[in-house]
């Protein structure tokens, strides 16, 4: 079809996930008729992020800076920390605006039978952080999956005798949810944590 | 959630056919873990891409060298002309590997609705690599639409007179095709386009 240099960068972005080799045939002929107004940019917004690459020392999200610009940011609130699985997570969490304090990622969730202990985690990193003191909420913010909520599980443990609040996600109805297309786990959960009408 | 510039790469990313915002975020993310493994090739990739750009002169594909890889290959047959609307539509006939002659991109297609008349479109560069001879067969392999179909019967007109024989693509039944699934207007030309079971 085209030339080798082509066919390579199709088979780079086929690695992404989301694209397929069809889907990502047809992004690189767009890159290709659109080179001053997609391209370039695109190219320079990957270099741009490339180079300056870092890994937080302090909470694990990854951002073009080191400590990230969360941990740095002086109007965000110290004494609060919420705990998450994955950078995906914070991202998520922090698009939502409500939480105003700070993130600790795990960089994955405790799991028996992929073999994945304490020591592959974040965790002493955690417990070091809460020690240190100045924290008053430790929101656990695992995903509502039984690996998520074992590990959420085991946190409280080893968090125990700090004097943090230990706090966690409510779990329900999503918004916009439908009872009828909802999984009996979902609404025996909804159920469950019922409240009174105000 | 991240620094402007991660931002401004999810933003470059999600303009790309196939990708939208969420998509797009996922692939930054994807890429941000795998540094060495998946964003490196994928820069190095473009940038080869981007540096080497080139539409080719001859048949308006576009490709890394000019002219292209096709127009240059002695292994072509270059007595057999395959015109086609969109450089898209050159790569995805050119897997197909069976055909072995050259293209000719249009670049589009007539379309009264769109303003696009022959001026518009690869139509004298045709006719004129028509008229320097050298070509034994023009196939005629636009899209199966009304605006495709109509763009072929003007080149035929146009190209009436030249000692080439006009070909065009089969219509009917698509590979895997069950009729039950299939419209109206394909079923009609499969018909209508019936051959003696040999």
């Amino acid at each position: 079809m085209a030339s080798q240099e082509i066919e390579d960068l199709a088979a780079a972005l086929a690695r992404l996930p989301g694209l397929g080799p069809r889907s990502a045939r047809r992004a690189v002929l767009y890159l290709l008729k659109k080179r001053e107004s997609a391209f370039t940019p695109l190219v320079e917004a990957m270099e741009r992020v490339r180079a300056n690459l870092a890994t937080c020392d302090i909470c694990g999200n990854v951002d073009t800076q080191n400590p990230c610009g969360i941990c740095t940011d002086p109007r965000r609130d110290p004494r609060s920390l919420c705990v998450v699985e994955e950078v995906s997570d914070l991202w998520a969490l922090d698009r939502s605006r409500l939480f105003v304090g700070r993130y600790h990622v795990l960089g994955g969730r405790l799991s028996a039978l992929d073999g994945i202990g304490p020591e592959d985690l974040g965790v002493a990193s955690l417990i070091a952080r809460v020690a240190e003191g100045g924290i008053d909420e430790v929101v656990l913010a695992m995903n509502a999956t039984l690996e998520g909520q074992t590990t959420a599980h085991y946190l409280a443990e080893r968090l125990e005798g700090y004097p943090v609040r230990l706090t966690q996600l409510a779990q329900g109805l999503p918004m916009g949810g439908e009872l009828d297309y909802l999984d009996e786990g979902t609404l025996a959960q909804a159920l469950r944590a019922r409240k009174p009408v105000v």
